[in-house]
C-alpha cells in the first residue's frame, strides 16, 4: 500500500483527493495551509499538491530533501514557479499539469492533431467555465489546451494569445489564439476549443461533472510517478499517449 | 411603396439591407461612407444606419433637418451617442437597438423574466461569438441582453459588470453580470445568457445563421417606424412584446 | 419536524432524498422495493416516490388510506397512472411532476412564453441526455417541456409529437414538436428546447450537475404540500410562478 | 478548364454546386431530375451527384459508359446502392461520401482517434441536426462518424447501433453507439460526437453555416478525382489525411 501525502488536505481538491485515495485502496496523510510539509514528505511515498502557487517553493524543498516524487496540479503558476519545478526535477520525479483528467489529456492530444491539419484561416478560440470561487483566468487547463494548439500549429503561444477582450479591440489578429473565461455556479470545469473556419466550425470540448475526476487522475499519476526516476513528467506519459 | 435610405450601403450590413428591402417589395436608396446623407434623408421616407459611431452625428442631423425617422443598428455607441439620439428623438422617431432580430428581441424578454425569478445565487454570464472582423467587445447584443438581465434583477448594469477577465481576478463578485467575447471564422452572431446556480444551470441562447435576419428585422422596424410620432423606440415595441 | 416517507429509499434517487431531507433538517423513513408502504404512510407526514410506475398503485392506496399527501417524481407514467393519480387527488393532496428542480420549472415557464410568441414557422425540438441506466425515452422532463411548448402554442402534444426518428422519415411535419434522446455516462439530466426559425435559432436549456437538485426540490415540494388540501398540484405552484 | 457535370442541378445542392464551380473558375453542365444523364456524362470531365438514391443506378451506368469519374454525395443509400458503386468502381474512379466538407473529414479522423484511446466505459452518442426538409435519419454524415467511431474501437457499427430511442427502451447497451436526429429551421448541418464517461464528457462537434462548404468540398474532390485511376475513393484521400 502506498502512502500519499496531500498538501492542502482541507481544501476542495484536498477533500476529493482523500476520497480518491481511499477509492484506490491506498493510504493518505495530509497537511493543511501552514502545516509541516517536511514531516508530510518524510512520511509519504509521493505527494500531491493542488493548493496554491505561494506554497509551492516550500513543498518542493521538502520533497527534494525527503527524495519523494510529487504531482503538482496547482493553477496560476508563473514563470518563476516553473524554474523551481525544473530545479527540483533534477533530484526528484515531478509531474506538473494544468489538468489531471483522462478526458482533458486526450482532448489536448486531439487539439494538437487538429491544429496541425488546419491552416491559419481557421481561428482558434478557447473558452472555459468554472465556479465563481476560481481566482485566476484563463484556467490552467485552458492554457494547457492553448499550448497544445500552438504546438500543433508550430507557433509560440506567448506571442499569439488574445486574452480578456473588452472595448474597442480592433479586428481579430490572424493566426492568434483567443481565450475567454466564464465564472459561475458550481461548475467543476467546462472547456471548449473552437476552430472557426470559413462557414464551418469544429469544436472539441470537455465537461467535468465534478472534481473527483481530477482527484482520480492525480492519484493515478502519483501511483505511476513513484516508479519513475528524477525528471519532469506530463499526463500524456501517464496514459501512454 | 416606401423609400428606405441606407447609410453605409456598401458595407456587409448595407448589402444585406439592399436584399431585405427588395425581398420586402420596397425601394432603397443608399450612400456609402462620406456620401451626402442630407440628400439621402431628403429622398427617403425612413433611414437605416448600421455604419459606424463616427458617422452618427451627421446622420441624425440630416434626419432631423429632413424630419425623417431612423432605425439605428450601429454598435459600439458611447454615452455621448445616446445623448445625440435623445436630442434627435425630440423631433423625429428614432429606434436604436443592439440587435434587430426577432429571436434576440424575444430572448431579451425571456432573460428579463428569468432574471426576475432567480435570486442572486444564480450567477449571470453572457457569452457572444462573432466573426473576426468585429472591432468591439462585448457585442451590442450582449450588452442589450445584459441590460435585460439587470432590469429583471433590479440592478444597475454599469455597476455590476465583470468584463475581460484575465490574470488574477479574484473570486467572482456576488450579483455581478459577466461578459466574455469569442471572435473567429464567419460567425454571424451567437449569444448565450447563462444562469449558473447551485448544481444546475439555465442557458438561454440565440444563434444567427447569417446577417439577413438583422436586415429583415431592421426593414420591419423601419416600416413600423414611419407611422410613429417623434420619440425613442425599441424593438420589443415593433413586435408588440 | 416533519417525517418524510421515501418509497424506494435504496435507489439512486432514494439515497439523494435521504441526504436532502437531512440537509433540510427533517426526519425520513423509507421502504425499498416490495416494502410495507402502508406502514410507511402511517408513520409519515408526507411521502415522496421516485421509484417505478409498477409500484404507484399500491403507494397511492396506502396514502389515501392513511390520508397523507404525496409527491410523485416517477417517470414513464402512462395514461392509466394519471387516472389513478386523479382518483387519489379527490382524497389527498398529490403533486406529480416530471421534474422537481427549480431551474426546470422556470424553464418550462419560459418555453411556454416563447412558444406563445413565435409562430409555427419556428420548429420546436426537444433534446435530452441522461445516464445510460435510464430505461424510458423521452424523459419525463422532456415531455413536461413538450407540454409547456404545446400549451404556449395552443396545440395538443399527443397529436403533434415526432419521436424516435429513424430511417426514411419524410420531411418534418409543419407545427410538430420533435423529441430526441441521448444516453450515456453519468449525466444527471440535460434538456434543450430548440426553436429553429428561418436562419436563426433560439435554445432554452437546463443542465443538472447531479440528482441532489431533484431531491432538494422534491423535499421543498413535500414541505409545501402538507399545508394543501386534497387536489392535484404542480411544481410552478410550489414556486409561486 | 474542367467541365463538371451536375446531376440534379436545380436542387438546393445543385444551385450551391453551380456557385462553387464558378468560384473555382471551372465550367459546369447540369441536368435536373429526369434529364438525360448519358448526354451529361458525355459532355463532362467528371460528374457530381447529390440528387437521390433512386437516380443513382442510371447515373452510374452513364458514367461507366462514358468512362467518366463521379463524386457521389447523395445520402440515404442502402446496401444495394453500395454494390452498384463497387461495380462501377471497377471501371471508373468513384468517390462516395456522406459529407464533403473539410471540417467533417477531419472530425471523422479525430473521432476514430478518440474511440481508439477510450475504453467501452465511454459511451458514444452521435447527434445531428438538419433543416426540416431532410427526409432521412440519421444523416449520412452521422453514419460516417459512427463508422469512424466503430473503426477506432474495433467493432461493427451494424451490430452495435442504437437508433430512434422511444418508449421503454431498457438501459443503454454497453459498447453501443447511439444516434439521435433533430430537424428544424434552416440548419445546414450540425453534428456532435459525444464520448460520455464516468463523470466527464468529451464532445467533438462540427457546424456548417450553409451548404456552400459541401459544394466547395465536392468540387475539390472532383478536381482531384479526374487524376485517379478506376477504384473507390474517400474524402480523407482527397485531403491527404
Amino acid at each position: 500500500m502506498t502512502n500519499i501525502g496531500i498538501v492542502g488536505s482541507q481544501g476542495r481538491m484536498g477533500i476529493a483527493l482523500v476520497a480518491a485515495i481511499s477509492e484506490a485502496g491506498q493510504h493518505h496523510h495530509g497537511v493543511d495551509k501552514g502545516g509541516d510539509v517536511a514531516k508530510l514528505a518524510a512520511r509519504s511515498d509521493v505527494l500531491i499538491d493542488f493548493s496554491s502557487p505561494a506554497a509551492l517553493e516550500a513543498t518542493l524543498d521538502a520533497c527534494v530533501a525527503a527524495k519523494k516524487p510529487i504531482v503538482i496540479g496547482t493553477t496560476g503558476l508563473e514563470e518563476r514557479h516553473h524554474y523551481l519545478i525544473d530545479d527540483a526535477a533534477r533530484d526528484i520525479a515531478v509531474l506538473q499539469t494544468g489538468n489531471t483528467s483522462l478526458g482533458v489529456t486526450l482532448l489536448a492530444h486531439l487539439v494538437r492533431e487538429a491544429a496541425a491539419r488546419l491552416d491559419a484561416d481557421w481561428d482558434i478560440e478557447i473558452l472555459e467555465m468554472h465556479h465563481g470561487n476560481k481566482v485566476d483566468a484563463p484556467s490552467g487547463t485552458a492554457l494547457l489546451l492553448g499550448e497544445a494548439a500552438a504546438e500543433g500549429r508550430g507557433i509560440d503561444l506567448a506571442k499569439c494569445s488574445e486574452r480578456g477582450r473588452d472595448g474597442v479591440t480592433g479586428a481579430r489578429g490572424h493566426g492568434k489564439i483567443g481565450f475567454a473565461s466564464l465564472r459561475g455556479g458550481t461548475v467543476a470545469g467546462d472547456h471548449d476549443v473552437i476552430f472557426a473556419g470559413p462557414e464551418e466550425m469544429l469544436t472539441l470540448a470537455h465537461r467535468a461533472e465534478n472534481r473527483m475526476i481530477f482527484a482520480r487522475g492525480a492519484v493515478r499519476a502519483a501511483l505511476w510517478l513513484i516508479h519513475q526516476k528524477a525528471g519532469r513528467y506530463t499526463m500524456p506519459q501517464v496514459l501512454g499517449l
